[in-house]
């Protein structure tokens, strides 16, 4: 007998914004085969085992759909990051994410604001005539990334032509490939004094929510630089006002931001030095297809009992 | 005894501009030192059996010089593209230009262009407010890059881990290393239906000014992008606007133009898939660190009778 799945929303609706949000018009009828590549069956919520969450928003329905079917195993989110539904992970159900789906295109994103924030790309984007500016390299710089995952690992593969000096702070102590060092997040305030770089790829949770704040910047060395394609909160958005305004930080470029999405009055829209990309580091149809290849992978792992890919820790919150 | 080497000008004067123009300040000094590193001595003109020529403008002046100091058997360009002299190159002296010197800066420039086209940086960075707009990734994408000589080399090693399709057109057959292929400029027209991203790359002669004009924008495909870092008569300005248009190239990243200088009223300024960089992929410190050691370099071999580095072609004109 095939595995039985089902999805949320059982019937499709309208499509209802970017990747984060995760349209579910089209994208239901995907997972739907996706469901069945990997040998699973689609059937009601009331006689599946694992379930598919497609809706967005916050884990309200979802904990009422499981407080009405106990008899769910797993539950599969749409995210990368699941910082908004923590809630939910005080249900006994194996739940897994998207983390690491996403990355490739996460990383390329993060290399492109590395690289515009150092080439000065928004002055010469706004400006209606010849500018030349003296651009900076990012060739031998000294990268930190903070997290150590998927965003991590491709950011690193990334960079590796570069001749960077690449340091990975993480939660686990196991060495990043192709990182030059990969250090425990409690060493984040040692390396900051050297780091041209800093890139925030980590998952949101009470202990990396403002990460990056005043006593940061204050440690960053002239010149460095912020990438953020995590989550606004990781940064302190006042902060960054003065560690710009103070010359502690030199560029910003934010895939992401505190509050999200930014008020058009936010000064930080006006700041010839930060890049926001409006939380479009992925595209939809990738986010699709990943999605899919992720739900395929683990309907397979699901019925046959093995252990299932992107499996949230209820204790970290990720 | 030491080579006998002059530097034009034979005093420090102010700097002139940007990197094409070569500041020529500060930069006499560390140029003298460079010749001495080489194990040469600056010399007066009139003793002098090489020269290094650092003044801006045209080649005037450099071939009153070679007819009053026919001795001379050696001139160092400080430009990469060196089309504004070929007037001189009729004389009977070696010319060494800096063609592939500055090439790690220029690439890694172009890959940026390249990745903020795709992912519409210029509407993101003139946005005042919360945009998201679906990216285009680079991974997996086919590129086309222009010219086989040191950016395309050092560019092919930077798109390494993108997994891109990379196709070399040069004039030389010989394989570029890293290259998914490469082919004669001759076969431009048949790749460029399976193009995505075309860099232009190579150095402007009369047979490559306006490589890239209406016929070879009507053969792209859909979504394609352009990359111009070599010099702005590559590309046939009217019908890069027309294509534009046309959506037969839906973005470009330019730091060369033609005219160059932009003027300010040029439509192309405000095109919202147009970047323009005001020719500045390379720094000037970087321009004056990577000149400094081919004149060292330059020299060496001068002394010891040797092949010279960065030979200019009087036939091809580069």
């Amino acid at each position: 007998m095939n595995v039985r799945i089902a999805i949320a929303p059982e019937a499709a609706i309208e499509g209802v914004g970017r990747p984060t949000d995760v349209s579910v018009g089209p994208l239901r009828e995907r997972v739907a085969r996706a469901v069945e590549d990997g040998g699973g069956e689609v059937v009601p919520l009331e006689d599946a085992d694992g379930l598919v969450w497609l809706l967005p928003g916050g884990p309200g329905p979802l904990m009422e759909a499981l407080d009405a079917h106990p008899r769910l195993r797993w539950v599969q989110l749409p995210w990368a990051g699941v910082e908004h539904f923590t809630e939910a992970f005080s249900y006994p159900q194996a739940f897994t994410c998207a983390k690491g789906s996403y990355a490739k295109q996460v990383s390329e994103h993060a290399l492109m604001l590395a690289l515009a924030c150092l080439r000065d790309l928004v002055r010469h984007a706004r400006a209606p005539h010849w500018n030349p500016i003296d651009p900076r390299s990012l060739g031998g710089l000294n990268v930190t990334i903070l997290g150590g995952g998927g965003i991590a690992t491709e950011l690193v593969r990334l960079l590796g032509p570069f001749g960077c000096r690449v340091r990975v702070l993480r939660r686990s102590t196991t060495p990043l490939e192709g990182a030059d060092e990969t250090l425990p997040i409690s060493r984040l305030h040692d390396v900051l004094p050297t780091t041209d770089v800093l890139v925030v790829a980590l998952a949101l949770t009470p202990q990396t929510r403002h990460i990056v704040g005043a006593p940061e910047f204050a440690l960053l060395p002239p010149g460095a630089v912020l990438v953020n394609v995590a989550r606004g909160p990781h940064v302190d958005t006042e902060a960054l006002l003065k560690a710009l305004a103070a010359g502690q930080v030199t560029a910003a470029g934010l895939d992401v931001t505190d509050p999200e999405p930014l008020p058009a009055e936010h000064p930080l829209w006006s700041h010839d030095q930060v890049l926001i990309t409006s939380h479009c580091a992925d595209s939809s149809e990738y986010v699709a297809t990943m999605l899919c290849e992720r739900v395929t992978e683990n309907v397979r792992l699901f019925a046959a009992d093995r252990p299932l890919v992107g499996l949230v820790d209820p204790a970290a919150g990720y």
